[in-house]
């Protein structure tokens, strides 16, 4: 990491001192973040460019409205799946064509492990980890469920995947870094690993995209799906990106046959044909208006290199955990989060067993985290617009409201449908 | 229908007093469309409502910049699937609860084509028209792959479906308006035919939701799936819609187990447990801006009743088949859509050996129609903001194209990618 002035910050004024000497400053600005208001939510739903609305609306009005249905050649539609894919590609360090966008990350990991299963005929088993997002293992289930034939998905603790990999394993289906506890795995050698035993990888990126430098084609990563909404910050509901590895693009049979994914969508054959590279992965029509909000976020980040991204959000992370083991443990509060660098993304999460009230306290107090039922805070750390002195101050109002107990109040009880 | 002057047409001034005394005349001054441009392509991608740029940048500067998470229960966007498919289920005559937006037609298609196979065990074929929109032939036919066990899909001619059904027949998988012909199936005959040999009916609406009066629950239909970017004018890309008969809901089960899906997404329990009702639909995270752009067309078009769009529609479509009959047959153009009104959709569709140049040519005249491959041109007629003088003067402009055989200049000959 750069030398830095007054690191670790002991005071304020301290993060103040370090805002104004950080080189990510510059790309704060470029986001447009409500008054008041210290955002830790962005590995949930990212801030929004500053550049988007115009990106957007120009969309709209001029190739939606003006160019109609010309806009698909003329505007560049036809290509944009392909075209934010290779720019996600440069962020997770894989090679041109092996990224597209489309769907959601659900819809892609079900693409991809059926395609992957199909890749290892004789083996049976998907390993997960127990404790893994629970879409990705609702999918694998879903999946396994209609096939059958002694397919079985076996969810193991983190620390057993490596010795869990045996020659019945055809995928090793993992995020990278945990929804929850923000630990990240080794992805290079649970890949490694999982070769040796003959098994394919595929790995949700959602929590590490953009945020994690990332060498996907080094790796040799088979497969990977990843969210479009939080780090990247694409909006709500964006599209999703998939990876497949060039050489595993010719074999590959996912069993969604839609028109877009077909070598001459427009040649209205009676057969399907896949088409020849990633665009296979394709189903319906591409969502332009999706595409064209992450498209503007990924321009924004490819301004910045992703190790700065990674060194901020390690020292806001060692900021808060720091903080949190010197003035708030006896509160109660413990952290889930790997206290080891490397092993963890850019999130700090707390366990507390009065986690939803709290929650909300610090909500009504302007400090938006999130909650994970049944007893965690999730403290997301985007480093992209979130400065030292919003980290100080977020743990400032955690400790004041744990100090008055400030969370006992009747109002923080009350669960939301959303929680 | 209403009496109204000077019908049929048979000069362009009485196309212009027709436009005068249009009822739907105000609903046209509601889209933004480009000028010098008769657009006869609403079948494929609908125009721009004038309220949704301000619609959808709201939602992304107030809801996503300053909202952020907070909008996920604030401002509804949790709900937002299920309130505009309840919006679009005003529009096909669904009752409440049984319409949801998401995902892609093909994505939708999949998965209640899986569902409705479910509901039958021990039948094995989809029934399906040849000839009928690639994307549904293609899922069908990737998932009957992917089932093995017997399971096939069986193509038959038009006319030959209601003989076709019979006791293996699970489900029989329609267009109601064929993409290419615009020829339109009776609904609730067939539907009735199929649910006689015990066949689930699933229907594909995409060129009659929003511009044809349907009656999906009085029709006791099964299952439909339909697109948002056509006649509902929800923009390039929108999200689909699903629909599934309420006493269906119950006992759907469907392949793509995502989170969304859930009966408590945000519980993240280890094991999937669908919604109780249409939700069950739902996979991955909802997509907003598609979402947004789609409700502020839908809530245009609930102000007008679906059975003046038809009238129109149909005084459109007679008035171009009247002209091309009178005038243009001898160039070689013969009318592939239906001359009886209750067998055709929203276009008509014209043949011809050099219907690519012909297109081209007219699209460089102003007038944006679309070629389906190999030798067909569709005529797509929205009434919602397509003129009588418009329709008049496409037809003037292709009789000027085919006399002068304009289209044999060598600028129309390139075929582009998107054909």
């Amino acid at each position: 990491m750069t030398q830095l002035t007054a690191w670790p910050p002991r005071t304020r004024a301290d993060c103040l001192a370090l805002d104004q000497a950080d080189p990510l400053a510059a790309l704060r600005r470029r986001f447009a973040l409500p008054p008041r208001t210290i955002y830790l939510d962005g590995n949930s739903l990212g801030a929004l460019p500053r550049d988007t609305p115009a990106h957007l609306a120009a969309v709209v009005r001029e190739q939606w409205g003006r160019g109609l249905i010309r806009s698909w050649p003329a505007a560049g539609w036809i290509d944009a799946p392909r075209r934010v894919g290779d720019k996600i590609g440069r962020l997770i360090g894989a090679r041109r064509g092996e990224v597209v966008v489309c769907d959601s990350v659900s819809v892609n990991l079900y693409k991809l492990l059926a395609a992957a299963l199909r890749l290892r005929p004789r083996r049976r088993t998907i390993l997960c980890e127990a404790g893994d997002f629970p879409t990705d293992r609702y999918i694998a289930e879903g999946l396994v469920d209609r096939l059958g034939d002694g397919y079985r998905l076996r969810c193991v603790a983190p620390t057993r995947l490596a010795a869990a990999l045996d020659r019945d394993t055809a995928v090793l289906l993992l995020s990278h870094v945990n929804y929850r506890s923000g630990a990240m795995h080794d992805l290079a050698g649970l890949t490694a690993a999982a070769h040796r035993s003959g098994t394919l990888v595929l790995w949700d990126l959602s929590h590490s995209a953009g945020i994690v430098p990332l060498r996907l084609a080094a790796a040799e990563v088979d497969f990977a799906v990843g969210c479009g909404y939080k780090f990247l910050n694409g909006g709500p509901g964006a599209p999703a990106f998939a990876y497949v590895a060039r050489h595993l693009q010719p074999r590959l049979v996912q069993p969604l046959h839609g028109w877009f994914g077909h070598a001459r969508p427009f040649a209205f054959t009676a057969d399907y044909r896949p088409a020849a590279g990633i665009d296979r992965l394709l189903v319906g029509t591409a969502p332009i208006l999706g595409l064209a909000a992450l498209e503007s976020a990924i321009d924004l980040l490819l301004q910045v290199p992703i190790r700065q991204l990674r060194e901020k959000s390690l020292r806001l992370s060692t900021l808060l955990i720091r903080r949190i083991q010197g003035e708030l443990q006896h509160y109660g509060l413990s952290i889930v989060t790997p206290s080891h660098q490397a092993r963890r993304g850019s999130q700090v999460s707390l366990r507390h067993r009065r986690a939803w009230p709290i929650c909300q306290a610090l909500i009504a107090a302007g400090v938006i985290t999130d909650f994970r039922a049944p007893d965690v805070l999730r403290f997301g750390l985007a480093p992209a617009y979130l400065r030292y002195v919003d980290a100080w101050d977020a743990i400032t109002r955690l400790r004041r409201i744990m100090r008055t107990e400030a969370w006992r109040d009747r109002q923080y009880a009350r669960r939301s449908r959303v929680t």
